[in-house]
């Protein structure tokens, strides 16, 4: 005896928020979609809300704000959970904001399926975006609920988890990070409530998410329901089960996750925004000018872009927008540009694009060798077809 | 009217120590040397000191330790010197014991000379050795001698730079460490004054060296006379104007030094120390079993070593050695081994390794595209062809 109008009730992405037109969807429900490359470019160094990648994992939860606590619990000796209001944490601790890229482990997996397919939504270049949080320290609020984050291990906290309010039947959402990273004074992990100064929207984790700088997008839990300073990884499924990485001859029934860790920081990538692949340039221009992003995990600045106009044999050091971050301490993406010339009577302009990180670690030429069977990882030269027309 | 005698006093390396007879010498004078991989191998987890690869950019310091004084020089407000003498080190401050590897820039350069020469000693992959180092904090002096070690930035203090008692008529051997290095409570800095239980021989900086964890030798500075806490990076030669990075298109005409960051935390690394290369194996063998190390920056654990038969088609992942260090301060470096069949009636196999860090940071598979005119940051896949014999 349900009503058409009961009928929408029971899909549990009924409630899901609007989204924007120009989205590339990956998946509806749950949704996953990602900004088109010109206009995450165009977009700058931030990225606005509305164009920002969205990567959900269950429906959007409809939290209201008024009701809503953070629960943070401590395992061990002394156990204890701790309840906080969103007035709470925004009265308790100082506020700090923190400019970071938050990228998916599956950020530019198309290369990879086009060497053997793989489990995993059919992400481009722009499951990544860069915007600015407004929180308050995940170590202030583990301090104030009684951890020793000066040293949390001697006390037997060894993770600090995270479970989302996004759920279905069965399981919610969750994942951790080493409890060194939770409470590292330069690590500049948030409780965040705002994203580019408004409240978070929906679709990011309104009202509480962890803002983890450096750190995989998995482990920056939307939705913040509770937070575990624990000896213990989270048991979840996403962080036990998925997010890992395996070497290229490893097969669904072969791969042990039990053997492999956690992605947590992710590896030195960069991505080639501008000029469209299979795009057209005239032969008659002097110079195409190229623009894309570059990316490094923990806090490792991007040192150098190198750019290619034949393929790879030579190289140009592109010119790098200053993030204003320190060189071990930059969450920010860094955007890039450099003009190459236009090759004379070849058709074609092969444009390559590669960097390197404080940590001069660089990346992989191809992917073939870094395939992986969730095709996560996916750092390897990111490359551009132009044609050169004689006109 | 010189004497014999005489000419050899003026000999600023007459004083230099004895060494290891099996050392490969890359230069007798300043004197760079390298066990040979199977000696390097043999010896396991901790090299001894007398295999100990030798680095020195100047003559050996003849230090009497009674005399020796560390200056500790505190620039900016309150700018101030404090003497420690080799027992003032010893019993004002907490020993701490760290196993770390510790890796000159240069190492496997031979793989990029074999594209191009460079300028540089000819290192194989032997310039890289592990022990234990038993010395103080460099966070405790430091604090000891007035830096606020929490947040040293706040006072200007930005850099930490080390002067060595290794020069010649116009220099001595320096470099510098960012202060956020220099002071974290988990990065291990050390003022050593042993190695593996001993007093640190000649060689390798008596009575005392810096001892910086997952970071390039040349800022690990021997024979310290000086520690400087500066608002400025080190302006030595060495700092400046050598140990960083280019791209592959970058000649000596055209590098700008002052745009490359020095080379601190150095890339995923690996290589296989037996067997050896253009060795033998018979065909009626089932498997060769091959070992190795492997070592990255930052602290960050070696998570995966893969070890190809076939030139790099097809992959295993290798036994890792337990460090006992933790997942992002394992500063050690990670030995190996994996077991691959013999192809039969190929006459050849094409051994590669590859390693994976906890960043998932991968290692480059040509050296081409990481060529430099230094030769440094050599971590393309490393490469042992054996002869597969009918025997
Ligand atoms: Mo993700
Ligand atoms: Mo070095």
């Amino acid at each position: 005896n349900k009503s058409n109008a009961d009928k929408n009730s029971d899909d549990p992405y009924a409630k899901d928020p609007a989204r924007h037109p120009f989205f590339i969807v990956n998946n509806p429900r749950p949704f996953n979609a990602e900004p088109p490359p010109e206009l995450l470019l165009d977009a700058g160094f931030i990225t606005p809300n509305d164009l920002y990648y969205v990567r959900n994992h269950l429906p959007v939860p409809d939290v209201d704000p008024d009701k809503y606590r953070l629960h943070v619990e401590v395992e061990g000796k002394g156990a204890r959970c701790v309840q906080y209001s969103l007035a709470d944490l925004k009265t308790k601790f100082p506020q700090v904001k923190v400019v970071t890229a938050i990228q998916c482990a599956g950020n530019r997996r198309e290369d990879m399926t086009n060497v053997k397919p793989v489990k995993g939504l059919g992400w481009s270049c722009g499951a990544i975006s860069n915007s600015e949080w407004t929180g308050v320290l995940l170590r202030d609020v583990l301090e104030h609920a009684g951890v020793n984050v000066n040293d949390p291990e001697s006390s037997g906290i060894e993770h600090v988890q995270f479970e989302g309010l996004d759920r279905d039947l069965t399981t919610c959402y969750g994942s951790s990070i080493p409890a060194g990273m939770a409470v590292d004074p330069k690590g500049d992990v948030l409780l965040a409530f705002e994203m580019n100064g408004e409240p978070i929207p929906r679709d990011h984790g309104f009202p509480v998410r962890a803002v983890v700088p450096g750190v995989v997008g998995a482990r920056n839990v939307k939705w913040l329901d509770k937070v575990i300073a624990s000896k213990e990884e989270s048991k979840n499924h996403w962080q036990q089960k998925d997010y890992k990485g395996f070497n290229s001859s490893t097969d669904w029934d072969t791969a042990d996750f039990s053997k492999s860790p956690a992605i947590q920081q992710l590896p030195i990538n960069s991505a080639i925004l501008s000029p469209a692949d299979g795009s057209s340039v005239s032969q008659y221009d002097d110079e195409v000018t190229v623009k894309g992003y570059a990316v490094a995990g923990g806090g490792r600045a991007v040192v150098r872009v190198d750019v290619s106009a034949d393929g790879g044999e030579t190289w140009t050091s592109a010119e790098l927008k200053p993030t204003s971050q320190p060189l071990y301490r930059t969450w920010a993406w860094t955007l890039w540009e450099a003009s190459l010339p236009v090759p004379k009577g070849k058709g074609e302009m092969k444009l390559v694009c590669k960097a390197v990180d404080a940590g001069y670690n660089s990346q992989p030429e191809r992917p073939e060798p870094i395939w992986n069977i969730r095709g996560v990882l996916s750092n390897s030269w990111h490359r551009v077809g132009l044609k050169v027309e004689d006109e």
